[in-house]
């Protein structure tokens, strides 16, 4: 499907939000921008809007490129274009980063308006909860009373998941892929290690890095390593990697040896220089403290009793970091709550990634759900 | 079995071997050191001895303890002692810390004879067939000419399964727990990672920390912390910790809040005060280059023709570092290179360290098969 055409060349937006929000900590944000991206046309009913909620690494640029000359294009170019499963012809698509990005909505980047200088480490740890609160408000902005389906993968799964419980009216369908409905202790103690290799970097100063001109990036790249390796099976990485190694014969020695050696180092010291730590650190936090059933006295299915939206819960083979069993536990939670529900096992050997990545099965599975969420714009 | 009689005070010995080891990097080791502790009596036929080999951070303290005031038994006493699976009172078991370990064998803080400092950094890269041939040179000062079991888990398997390779002539039976014939690409990968978060360590100091009084201690809390999640597995983690926390709510911030956040921290710091970080390279090597089919045109089977010994290969049933199905390649090698094996997968919510745990049906099943090798001593 990726032979179809591109939304081509796309420009992002930042938008301004001149009012507060109170965050579920107890802080609120005096003022915050949202950066976000557009594509397609939205329909005069305005009922046609799709939301894309990104993971922990993910941002705004959702398709297209922002110049001829980029050599890259947005992070999920394989599901969102023209004749994509989710059609930009059909379809208004937004993007957005989140609060607590560091690709241009509020974050630890930002000026602080109270300080007058950047908030570093002083931005406030964000949730699932206020993310959806300020999506909402991007939804009122951009005249969307009611999204037509909100999509997302991982944490992108749990912001769509909370939004249907949050604003029951607002969302007519759900996509949740590759999901859970919290956090295991295995997926927080990994979170946990990555923090600590983060915090305990002696040039994380406090997080205040930037104002001391340090980067830790030692720490974030050790993060990012497990994390990657994590994001992927052995299946995958087994076909290609192997026990390969760089040159002949092992070199009795801690430098780069085996191929899968020299690919982790290389997603380490790549994210390292377009990701901010302070921003890792929070969006290790969001997935952490993730848990709507914790409000219903920890059931998943009182939870759901409210929720008006039909659900399309997808999950990956190999995907151990979020594997088909939580899939399953929301699906069954749904089934129990008498929700409308569809969920499909993808056979795959890319582990967690596959969602990111193109699969003819998972393709088509997600553009026969979008054809019934067009649909129903129609009806 | 735990009910069982301990070995007791038990004393360590450093056996010093004044002989040039040749390693398989080409290097030689002028003399060597190693530090072992024995359990049981050897018979006069000298047809008894039961060698144990340690997995990454273990050493030559098995069973008992050092003096009445020891809060803790060596590391398999659970195995070890009258009466129990590896039973005292008819073996005579000697354990050993490796080279390049940090408990007394020469390593990382032995004194290097051609310098008259430490090695640190200096020590050469050790691998598992080294490994085996120090312990030949063990046997051949204990006047030990075949070993009535070579028993080892994970690592520790390993070289009883090179032993069977090297020396075929000179082991009975080899018990190989939790293992595998060679890593996993993302085996390879988390080694990987846990070098790095050494290596990259400021403290670290390219190895001669000690000589400049630091620790890279940061490294090797991240190395153990991450090592220790995969060590376990999410049923028995989930079990013990769950999404609890240790106090009432969340706290917002990137202090310890999850009870398992604070255990694995509590691991990470421990293992700082007893570890040492060169030693920790050399073990991760250690297991990435060990391929005993590699020398056989990659194929096990032939690896293992000339092999002599019987084997009992154990695995446990969530061990996802050394999973059943990796052990599960050794027996078919073994089957169809025809030699005698005997297989057990053992039920178990303690991941790849249910190898150092209490298990009824795993220590009954050890212990039945070190009947069998008792009855051979004595036939």
């Amino acid at each position: 499907m990726s032979q179809n055409a591109s939304v081509g060349i796309v420009t992002p937006q930042k938008i301004p939000f001149e009012m507060p929000l109170v965050l579920e900590n107890g802080k609120t944000l005096p003022r915050f921008d949202l950066m976000i991206e557009t594509y397609g046309e939205l329909n005069t009913e305005k009922n046609n809007a799709v939301l894309i909620c990104h993971a922990l690494s993910g941002n705004h640029h959702v398709a297209g490129k922002h110049s001829a000359e980029d050599k890259y294009t947005g992070w999920w170019d394989n599901m969102v274009g023209p004749g994509k499963p989710i059609d930009t012809e059909r379809f208004f698509v937004v993007g957005l980063n989140n609060l607590g990005g560091c690709d241009g909505s509020s974050g630890p980047l930002s000026i602080n308006p109270e300080t007058g200088k950047e908030y570093g480490a002083d931005f406030p740890v964000v949730t699932v909860k206020d993310w959806v609160k300020s999506q909402a408000a991007l939804a009122d902005y951009l005249g969307i009373k009611q999204w037509a389906a909100i999509v997302g993968g991982s944490l992108g799964g749990m912001q769509a998941l909370q939004w249907t419980i949050s604003y029951p009216e607002r969302v007519r369908h759900a996509l949740v892929i590759a999901s859970a409905p919290k956090l295991s202790t295995q997926n927080i103690a990994f979170n946990d290690v990555a923090r600590q290799a983060i915090l305990t970097d002696p040039d994380f100063n406090e997080g205040h890095y930037r104002s001391r001109n340090t980067v830790p990036a030692r720490g974030l790249r050790i993060a990012r390593m497990m994390g990657h390796i994590t994001y992927l099976a052995e299946d995958g990485l087994g076909k290609k990697f192997g026990r390969d190694l760089r040159s002949n014969g092992y070199q009795y020695g801690f430098g780069v040896e085996f191929e899968v050696e020299s690919y982790l180092r290389y997603q380490g010291d790549k994210f390292v220089g377009r990701f901010d730590a302070n921003t890792y650190l929070l969006m290790t936090k969001a997935l952490d403290y993730f848990d709507p059933a914790a409000d219903f006295g920890d059931s998943l299915t009182r939870a759901l009793q409210n929720v008006k939206a039909k659900f399309f819960v997808a999950s990956f083979s190999t995907d151990w970091r979020f594997s088909p069993t939580r899939s399953k536990e929301l699906v069954k939670a749904l089934i129990a709550a008498h929700k409308p529900v569809q969920y499909i096992e993808v056979k795959s050997n890319h582990g967690h990634d596959a969602f990111l990545m193109e699969d003819e099965a998972y393709m088509r599975a997600v553009a026969a759900y979008m054809n019934n969420v067009d649909k129903d714009c129609r009806s």
